[in-house]
């Protein structure tokens, strides 16, 4: 194993006598992006004031930046961009999608196990385009079966944010092509977690965010891929000046930009693109499949020493490796009182309703013993009954 | 005058030896967003991580701020909420009043004066909805009478981001509505710039950016308003799931959230949002009437010295008071090269194709003094043809 996890973990601000397993929500704090920042504001905005556009690259941060994170999901170069929130990208995606599309297909095929904002998102446009698009949710094993030459788009999130079910991308994307439908993944529980091999699998489109496994912070910036094929071809709903061929001329009509950058859309948000940029320096000497290696081992580790102490928890994550995302995921009717009495108890996961508790193992800066000491904690929790607390089932807004 | 500019300006960060008009395309640097934003970083994602979401207030802010902002465009409580980009907010507005617009009526009024990314977001949408509506972009003294039964939606900007035009709000909505039109503002040169009662000119919809006369900082998130008696018909077509009723219930299918909280879409980009919260800091003690006497009073100022030495600069913001914004624009063939020679002599503005000098006027930071010192240099940059150099003519691309 080329890659030094003890030397990335020390590129991290982590809180003194917590064990932070939500990386798959909120990535911690690179050192790096504190200084970025205050560097940002104070250097760049506050003396170049506009002249920080061109002079420090703001413009082009979120090409610039998309390359990087090009490398991490198996990307063409200059085929990522990005900007706005993981919503606003799928809307984009989607809309793209459905222009390119075999005409008379109505059907956008998703599965159960999609995060709901892409389902919200496909319905709002779908109310908006009125013609007669059809959103068909199946189960996540369904999937494959549903694929008739009614089916539009397919558009599926890679690894499921409850269970951390991860799907086949590669077989997935094929069998969509062979069924003629365009096809959308969301990477937010994949980028950083998992190795991705978009350009390998034919992927048409691909969005997610960058604030869980890539760690550029709270509201950090979505992305969006566009396969290089279809780049050129593809007309922006969200058709915005960033996007246009020539922001700068101000014409009166819309052109669109050359491939990817037609996707964008406004000014970029340049305080969070600092803190991403300084979180993906982390990334820099790290080897995916390292990385992959080392997350089985976490989450099967973690796995084996719960089963062992709590068979009360039920495993919601699947055993089979290949099938497997980097969280671990238990239920329990009183999932939500456990959680908050694990959090208590410093060890940081979060609960998804109904009755998920949920473990997100992030090789960068979580070790085996990180993982003994979890799974040591939440034992005592079960066995002494700590969740059994009036405080603790009261329900707060949690992300 | 109860506000004390002399107050104001010692709050933010100004670079020696620069005269900066160009607080209409970014606001600079207030003193307190920096140790605001090393604050959210450090202390609040550094340390509480995931609990920031309800600790810190994180998910609050888009409505907080927006309440904040509401007070400077003479907006309800709780009808103006943060996020995303301006370009996305006018597709927001648009598509909802188009919505709720009277059936058949197919047309968006416009003017040539607006903004491009306003009319390309237009474009855009049409295109997407399919559905025959047209935009019709008429000159800005031609609006009020292109107000006739096909018009869907009249939506401007009500100051002229080239020449500092500024529409009679109260009189086009009063027309807009007697003509059965639903009405957008775009504020992005009002908010903070000019007294803007969006209630007391029965405004149905308004947007508008925060980093130009707001001094959020670059890529500071946008803002939206929905007049309240509409707020719970509107139907989002970007139906993202921090804009649902319930977002942490994770369900299947999209229900609106109460009021403008609908207007929400992905998760809010909380570094920007830290520093655009610090920069609203400035406005507590400042009132908009006194705001707008010394707007009036700097652009006079600069429209007369510049009248007397340079003649050959043809004026193009309007010398009537009422139709006047916070900037002053100036008309000449090598408009680029001599900004380009301006800045290089430590005068700040900006160039708009094809010909125009812009230079904005901000009370909060701008002094007499600094429009004699500008108007001075102007003066020698055109008396000494300063701007007569090979170097000055090459374009780079500006914001």
């Amino acid at each position: 194993m080329s890659t030094d996890f003890t030397a990335t973990r020390a590129l991290f601000d982590l809180p003194e006598g917590v064990i932070y397993l939500d990386g798959n929500s909120l990535g911690p704090l690179p050192r790096a992006a504190a200084a970025r920042v205050a560097q940002s504001v104070s250097e760049e905005w506050g003396k170049l004031l506009i002249a920080g556009w061109n002079a420090a690259g703001w413009m082009e941060m979120p090409t610039r930046i998309g390359n990087r994170i090009a490398r991490l999901i198996g990307a063409e170069p200059n085929s990522v961009v990005l900007g706005d929130t993981l919503s606003i990208k799928v809307y984009q995606a989607l809309a793209s999608a459905l222009d390119l599309a075999a005409p008379g297909r109505k059907v956008i095929l998703s599965d159960s196990g999609n995060f709901p904002t892409d389902l919200y998102m496909a319905e709002g446009l779908i109310k908006s385009l009125g013609r007669g698009h059809v959103l068909r949710v199946v189960a996540p094993e369904e999937v494959a079966g549903a694929l008739d030459d009614s089916v539009a788009v397919m558009m599926l999130t890679e690894v499921d944010y409850r269970t951390g079910r991860r799907h086949d991308m590669a077989e997935l994307t094929a069998k969509a092509r062979a069924a003629g439908a365009m096809t959308i993944w969301d990477l937010a529980h994949s980028a950083g977690a998992v190795p991705v091999d978009l350009s390998g699998a034919g992927a048409d489109f691909a969005v997610g965010c960058t604030y869980k496994y890539l760690n550029g912070g709270p509201g950090a910036p979505a992305f969006i891929y566009v396969a290089p094929r279809l780049a050129d071809r593809v007309r922006p709903a969200l058709s915005g000046w960033l996007g246009h061929d020539a922001p700068f001329d101000f014409e009166p009509a819309y052109r669109p930009g050359r491939g990817i950058e037609r996707m964008r859309v406004g000014t970029p948000p340049v305080l969070q693109m600092a803190a991403l940029d300084a979180a993906l320096d982390v990334w820099d000497g790290v080897d995916m499949a390292d990385l992959r290696a080392r997350s089985l081992a976490l989450t099967d580790q973690f796995i084996a020493d719960i089963e062992d102490c709590c068979p009360v928890l039920q495993l919601a994550t699947p055993r089979d490796h290949a099938r497997r995302g980097s969280q671990v995921s238990l239920r329990h009717p009183q999932g939500y009182a456990i959680m908050q009495a694990l959090i208590a108890e410093g060890v940081v996961g979060d609960f998804r309703a109904p009755d998920i508790l949920r473990f997100g193992f992030t090789p960068l800066y979580t070790s085996s013993e990180d993982v003994a000491m979890a799974a040591a904690v939440l034992t005592d929790v079960m066995r002494q009954e700590l969740w059994d607390r009036p405080e603790y089932q009261v329900r707060a807004r949690v992300t």
